[in-house]
Parts: structure tokens; C-alpha cells; sequence
């Protein structure tokens, strides 16, 4: 599949008024780096907002400019797949707070210096916000679907909360109407890690920064991100290009060599001062407190069809966290379809190959 | 209850010769720190062995050294209480690898340097052969029974499957007989935060080391002793000190502050060394792979009584790990009772106030 094919486009923005911020400021200058795909029709009705979890990107297809590797939805988005681009247009922004275009921490400030941690502390509705942005840019008023998985979803949850009249549809993958206490926990380890590492410099690094703290930090989020199954049928207790223990601290088990693996790929793509801010985000997520403490408030009246998709493996957001979400939807009366799909891959199963999922993607966008 | 009445003994031997390794090394002058608390009868038949956890130590009750705090297991061990020293004579010693008196990694070598990443990597069962030399240096034939959680279960189903005819008995609580992939990923992410450490220094270094790496490791283990359902009962999203978010990095949240408080407690009483020699040992802990791969085989023929005690929040290690356990058992034709208990606290539960448990030690013991 050529990126002609898909009509891949590449793009920035540069919003043209600052942006308003939950945490009371208005940020100036904001830039939103986005990937379309597909071709809007011409009463631009046929556009898809994906959004993405935390860390990945607007590269939903054609390949990585880092990684080299194919974009992370690319088995489910293109022409005849799942997400048609011979009928949709796709859109993905990196968000706000990113480090793949969009504006972040790593940014330079009005003094020509990066934010670091002077960039303010942003939430899942301020991420939103800079798409809502990117929409009015682009001269779309309502989108056919909005899209996301685990974080992703959470914009998706934020979008149709606060602009239903900005979708007709969103579907909701493998996600979470607030973060829990152990999902706060764990994001909190990570910002530890890093902040531990002193490298980090408290957040004015240049270059590379706090690699073994983003790494320690990416090793355990990652472990959320598989379920104990599943980790089982893949790794075991099976021993890494050795037949016998070492009795050392090499990586014996494969299981700690695809960890490390996993850790320092990561600080080849991703910045610490981002990974700070966007946990952050996801941590402060809680869409009934928006909405005066009820999450069926944050759904009245609304005309948005909902559809939520939850995993039986992931630990991460259990189905729980989804059910949760069609209760408080059916209390306001929204249209809701909700499914829990089995697959062994825990949280990750929205990225991984589970023909079930397209199914319900395919038969919700109709 | 004073010290006098549980008739508290602090000590450590000297073991008189090498200890040997699973490793294929032989350590010499092996030190044994232990605790005992009531009257060892004339017979020596009445000796309960108690083996400790990852984190704790031989202060099983009276006031620890280091904390100030009463010993792990004060609640259940003592007069009249579930394990009675009216009765027996409890012994607990710091495991091998240990850092509170026992030879571990912060021990000086021959040489008079610390071993520190020159000590031998250890197994569980090395930690129960040290314990193992520890009873034939008090004269003790054969134990009442032997009694762990977590860690202290593996080395419970080690001394029972290696020298079943030294207990009478083995009580193992919220244990496995094998570490599994996810346990292993874990103690993996702790580690490699402990080694990212610039102050770790390859092992060598002097006084505190990698306080940093050692609180986040303690945190990323935390959080796996603790059930989810538990965290959300005792944190939620409570907010710390404050009524709204600030919108920066501080402990916002009360389960942040509760972490941060549990990684740097722990720095001021644990070895970073220690902690990557016994995780290790840990990670080592296959039972059946020690007796030729079949999990009965480690119990063939035995005449120790078993009873095994898992928690239904436990996700460290799950009901299914014991069942394992209970199922080998049977095929080996051995006595067992197996019973899950019902607790919200995760992991953690066997340390905690769970009447049942109480019962179930208590009529085990008989």
C-alpha cells in the first residue's frame, strides 16, 4: 500500500489564538502536527478524528519517521480496511503536551528556551480542545465518528462530553471515565523513575535527557499494558538464548530481555518532560468530577452515539471501567451499544490483531 | 507484653562450615541472624520455623532496631495468640543475601572489602539450607512446622520438599511454587531501577547507595501487594492535604504521597544489594524445575501435613498458584488442605487482620 494510495498528508498547524487551558492560563502559539488520510468528501461530512494513546503519535499509518516502522493503526485503517479511507478521511493529531510536532515541553517558550517544566500542567479536555481547533481549521463542523483506544478513548469520552454537537458518533476502545488509584499509582512510579534519574535536571536536560528513568518508567507501564496470560504464553519462564540460569543479573528470562528492550527502544522516540506531562493528564482524567461529580451529567441530552469496546484480559481499564461508563450513558438516555470482547493480550488487545474489534468498528461507522 | 514475657532471644551464628550453593560455590563463615521467642521443651519437638518475606527480616515481634515498629508478624505470634509461645518455641532468622545480620551482599568478604555484586547469586533453597544448618546448631531434630508467606511460603515448600523429615508440617500462605513471567517483570523493573542509579556504582557503593532507585523499586513492588479494589476503598482519587489539583507534579493525589512515603521509609532500612540478590532468588524459585520438571515429584513419598492459604484479591499470587500446589500434592498422595480466604487487602492480606486466617493457622497448628 503505497502512502498515494492512502493520500497521506503530513501537516502542522499553528492555532491562530492562544489556547485556553483548564488550569487557567491560555497558551499562545500552539502548534498541532496532524496526519490525515483518505479525502473529505465535499460537505465534509466523512471525517474520522482518531486519537491517539499516550505514546504514540499522528502516524496512524504510512511508516514512522523514527521508528521506521509501519503507523499503529495501519493493519485497521486504509482503503478497504476497517476504517475505509475510500470513504473516510481519517485525521490524527499528535496531542498537546506530545513531543512528535505538537506543542510540548520540549517546545521552545517566548524566550527561545524549551518549556521543560515550565509548561503548564494540561488535562485530557485541553488535548481535546487543541483538536477541536484543528477541526474548525480544517472547516469541519461534525465529524462522522470520533475514535480512540485506552487514552485515546478518554479524548473520545472528552470530545463527545463536551462538543456533541461535534460528532455523531464515538466509539470507545479499551478505556476509562477516570484514572483509579493504581492506575494513578503506577503512572506515579514512572514519574519518579524519571524524575529520579539525574539526568532529568529537573526537566532542563538537552538532548537525550533521562533515558534509564524513562526506560525504568516505560518497563513498568508496559507491564500493565499485558495481561498476566498473556505474558505467560509468550515468555513463561523461558531463558534467554541460554539453556541453563546464570546465576547473574543478565537478562536470564526473556521476559526481562523484551523489558529492557522495551525501555530503551522507547527513549529513542519519546520525551521525558512529555511522558510527565501526558501521565499527568490521564491521571487528573475524571469525567463526572467535570461535570459536577455524576458521569450521566456529563452525557445529558446528548444525541452522540456511543460505543464502548472492553477486553476481558486488560487489568489496565477492566471492563468494569467500561460498564461503568454504559450505565452512566443509559442514565442519561444515550444511544449505547457496549461489548466486552474476549482476547488474550490484555490492555493491548485494541492494537493487536482481534477480528472481533473490527467487526464492531466496521458495523458501528455502518 | 513485654519482652521478657515472650522470652525474646536476638542472635546470630556462626555457621562452623561452608555453606554450599545451588550456584556450585561454597560460602564460608556464613552468619545466620535469628530471633526465638518462647521455651524450647525438653524434647526440642515444640520449634515452630518462621520464614520471613522479600522486605522484612528475624523481628518477628518485640520492637524492630531499625523502625521502632513492632516486629512483622507481633499480632500473631506471642502468648496465648494464634501461634503461641505458651506452646512453642518460634524461630525466624534473616534470610542469606539479608541485610539485617545475616551474610549478605553488604557483608565484608575475606578480603574486608563488602562482597557487595561479588556475592554469589543465592536461591531460595540456599536461604533454607542456612536455616536448615541453623536447627542442627540448636539441636532441633524435626520442627512442629514450618510456617511463610509470600516469600516465606517459597522457602516454606523448599524446606518441606528438600527436608521432609525436618517438619512435621508446612503452612504456606499466599505463595507459589514458581515465580511467573509477570512476577519476574516486576522484580525486573526494580532492579533495573536500582542499577540506573548513578549511586548504585556497579554495587560498590558506601553507606546509603541508590536511595532513589531502591524508593522506586519499592513502589512498583507496593503496588503489586496491594489489591485494586483495596487501593480504590482506601485512596481512591482522594486528593492530599488540599481541596483542589495544583496542577504541577507535587503528591496531588493521596495514593502518590502514600508511595513516595513507602519508597523512601524503606531506603532507610533495606540494602540496594539486598534487594537485587533476593529478588533474584526469587525470580530463581521453580520447585518443579528443581525436581525434574513434574511439581508432585517435589513431594513424593512425603509425610509432611501441608496446608495452603490463599486470598481471593491477591494478584501477586493468585488462588491458582496455590491450587497448583494443592493439585501436585494430591498427585503425590500427600496431606493437604487448601483454602482460599476471602480479604480485600491483595497480597498484603496475610500480614493483615484476617480472623479467618487466624483460624485456619490456628487449627492447623492443632
Amino acid at each position: 500500500m503505497s502512502g498515494a494510495d492512502l493520500n497521506i498528508v503530513n501537516d502542522t498547524l499553528v492555532l491562530p489564538v492562544p489556547l485556553p487551558l483548564d488550569g487557567g492560563q491560555a497558551l499562545a502559539g500552539v502548534e498541532v502536527a496532524y496526519q490525515t488520510c483518505g479525502t473529505l468528501n465535499a460537505d465534509k461530512s466523512n471525517a474520522v478524528l482518531l486519537f491517539h494513546a499516550l505514546t504514540m503519535d499522528q502516524h496512524v499509518v504510512g511508516t514512522h519517521p523514527k521508528t521506521g516502522k509501519p503507523g499503529w493503526w495501519a493493519k485497521s485503517v486504509g482503503p478497504g480496511k476497517v476504517i475505509d479511507t475510500g470513504r473516510y478521511f481519517v485525521i490524527c493529531a499528535n496531542v498537546l503536551g506530545g513531543c512528535m510536532g505538537s506543542t510540548g515541553p520540549a517546545s521552545l517558550a517566548p524566550d527561545g528556551r524549551p518549556y521543560a517544566m515550565r509548561f503548564p500542567v494540561i488535562t485530557i479536555r485541553d488535548m481535546v480542545r487543541a483538536q477541536v481547533a484543528l477541526l474548525d481549521a480544517l472547516g469541519i463542523g461534525r465529524v462522522h465518528a470520533v475514535i480512540g483506544g485506552s487514552m485515546g478513548g478518554m479524548q473520545a469520552l472528552s470530545f463527545a462530553a463536551n462538543w456533541p454537537e461535534r460528532t455523531r458518533a464515538a466509539l470507545v476502545i479499551a478505556s476509562t471515565a477516570r484514572h483509579s488509584a493504581q492506575n494513578i499509582a503506577f503512572h506515579e512510579v514512572g514519574r519518579q523513575a524519571i524524575m529520579a534519574d539525574p539526568k532529568w535536571k529537573g526537566g532542563d536536560y538537552g538532548g537525550k535527557g533521562p533515558e534509564n528513568g524513562l526506560a525504568v518508567a516505560r518497563m513498568a507501564a508496559h507491564i500493565t499494558y499485558l495481561s498476566e496470560e498473556g505474558m505467560h504464553e509468550k515468555f513463561g519462564r523461558k531463558l534467554q538464548d541460554r539453556s541453563e540460569k546464570t546465576f547473574g543479573f543478565d537478562a536470564d528470562f526473556q521476559v526481562e530481555s523484551y523489558l529492557r528492550h522495551q525501555g530503551l527502544s522507547f527513549t529513542d522516540r519519546f520525551d521525558a518532560n512529555s511522558y510527565l506531562y501526558i501521565t499527568r493528564a490521564m491521571d487528573y482524567f475524571d469525567l463526572a468530577e467535570e461535570h459536577g461529580g455524576r458521569l450521566a451529567d456529563a452525557f445529558a441530552g446528548t444525541s452522540v452515539r456511543y460505543c464502548l469496546v472492553s477486553f476481558d484480559t486488560d487489568w489496565l481499564y477492566p471492563t468494569s471501567e467500561s460498564r461503568g461508563i454504559a450505565h452512566a450513558l443509559n442514565a442519561a438516555g444515550a444511544a449505547v451499544s457496549f461489548v466486552e470482547l474476549s482476547a488474550p493480550f490484555g490492555h493491548d488487545s485494541f492494537l493487536l490483531d482481534v477480528p472481533a474489534q473490527d467487526r464492531v468498528i466496521a458495523g458501528f461507522l455502518g
